[in-house]
C-alpha cells in the first residue's frame, strides 16, 4: 500500500479521519506507524496529499488529512475486457486500475467459461475492493468505470456508441491480424477489446470490425490475460 | 498450456517421444487427448511444430513429432531484475519467458529483502519450471538465460560489459527520471534495469548512471513488478 485511501464521508470538517479494519491493521502491522508520523493518503475521486497521525491504538487510527494535489492523469484508455478465470481476475483488475484505465466492461464471450459470471469475484462489493488496491498500489484515487455484461452483441452494438468517447481509436488485438500494434497519440482515446484466453472467435472479431474495430497484431506469443493487458497498454500509450 | 514442451533427449530417432507426469495428466485431463488428435508442440532449445496423439493411457502419452517450424523472434531485451517478492517471483518468471526476454539476471538491491534468497523459489529447478510454464503459453522453445547474484555491484561493475550484447541501450525506470520511456527500434538490444518495489535507491540509481544506464520516467504511478514488467517491454518494443 504506497497511498492511504480515504472515502469522502470519512473525512470530517476539521480534516480528522479515523479508521479501523483492514487499513488500521495494515498501518499498525505493516507500516507500524507512529503518533506525529506522515502517511500519504488519497481521498476516493478527489485530491491527494499526505496526512498526520494524531493517535493509533487496536481501535483506531486517527489522521489529519491535508489533501491539495491532483491525482496522476488518467490513460485515455477505455477496455472491453473477455472475463478472466477467477484466479486471473482477481490479478487483472488491480493491474487495470493501477495503470489508470478510465473504463472497463466485463464482457460475455464464446469462450469465457459460463461458470465464470456465478464467481464471487464478480461481486460488485469484490471488484471495488481489488480497484482499490489498484489505486493504493499506483497513488491514484480515481476508479476506472466498471461494469459486467452478459451478452457481448447487444454491449457492442448498441451501448458501445455511448460507452466511450467518441472519436477514439477502436482496436482488436488478434492473432491473424497483419497490422502490429502501434502507439497511439496521448491526445486521443483508445478502446481496446481484449479477448479471453484462447482468443476471440472469427463472429466477435467481426462484430468489432463491423463497429470502427481495427484487427491489430502483438506478434507470433500467445501472452497471458494479465501479461497482455499491461503490455499493450504499454504499447498503445507508449511515449514517441 | 498452448504448446506441450519436449526436451529434446524425450524424442528418439524415430521421432516418438513418451511422456508421464505432469505433460501426461495435462494432456489426459485438461486437453482429454485421443489417440489419433494432434497437439501443438516444441522442442526446448528447438523447432516448434505438431505431434499425433499414437496413444495414451495412465502410463504413458506417446507421440509421433514433426517439428520444423523455428520459434518466435526474441524481444531483443535483457533485464536486470531486483529479486521481487517470491509470491511475485513465481508471476514475473513466467511472464518474461512468455514476454520472449533474452537473459535476465535477478540481482539483490538496498529494498530487497535479505530471506527472499533462502526461498524456495529461487531453486534453480524451480525456477526452470516457471520459464517452461511462460513458453508453453506463448509457444515459444527458447528459455531466456537465467542467473542469481546476491551482490549488485560486482555485477554491474565487472560483469554487465559481457553479460548484455554491447551496443545496447540501456535503460533504468526511476520515478526522478524526466526522460520519459520512449521505444527503441527493434533492431537496437534493450538492457532494462526494473527495482524492487519501493524502487532503487540513489546509489543504485547512481551506480547504473555510471555504467550507461539512462534514467527513464514512466510517469507518476506506481506499479508492482508483475505489472511494470509487461507495460515496460510493450512500451520500449512498441513497433513505430
Amino acid at each position: 500500500m504506497n497511498l492511504l485511501l480515504l472515502h469522502p464521508n470519512e473525512v470530517d470538517e476539521a480534516s480528522i479521519a479515523r479508521l479501523s479494519g483492514r487499513r488500521l491493521e495494515h498501518a499498525r502491522e505493516v507500516l507500524r506507524v507512529q503518533a506525529g508520523q506522515t502517511l500519504k493518503v488519497g481521498i476516493l475521486g478527489g485530491l491527494m496529499g499526505t496526512a498526520e497521525v494524531l493517535s493509533q491504538d487496536a481501535q483506531a487510527l486517527v489522521l489529519k488529512v491535508s489533501a491539495t494535489e491532483p491525482p496522476p492523469p488518467r490513460a485515455g484508455v477505455s477496455l472491453v475486457l473477455a472475463v478472466p478465470r477467477p484466479k486471473a481476475l482477481k490479478r487483472v483488475i488491480p493491474a487495470v486500475a493501477s495503470l489508470g484505465v478510465d473504463r472497463v466492461v466485463l464482457v460475455n464471450a464464446a469462450r469465457v467459461e459460463k461458470s465464470y459470471f456465478d464467481s464471487k469475484v464478480l461481486a460488485r462489493e469484490f471488484l471495488d475492493g481489488l480497484v482499490e488496491l489498484g489505486l493504493e498500489q499506483a497513488c491514484d484515487t480515481l476508479r476506472p468505470t466498471l461494469e459486467i455484461r452478459e451478452r457481448l452483441k447487444p454491449f457492442v452494438e448498441d451501448e458501445l456508441a455511448t460507452w466511450a468517447p467518441r472519436d477514439s481509436v477502436r482496436l482488436v488485438p488478434h492473432p491473424t491480424a497483419t497490422t502490429p500494434l502501434r502507439p497511439v497519440p496521448a491526445s486521443t482515446h483508445v478502446v481496446l477489446a481484449i479477448g479471453p484466453d484462447g482468443g476471440w472467435v472469427p463472429f466477435e472479431v467481426e462484430l468489432f470490425s463491423k463497429h470502427g474495430f481495427q484487427p491489430v497484431s502483438l506478434g507470433r506469443r500467445v501472452l497471458r490475460g494479465e501479461v497482455a493487458v499491461p503490455a499493450v497498454l504499454g504499447a498503445v500509450r507508449a511515449a514517441t
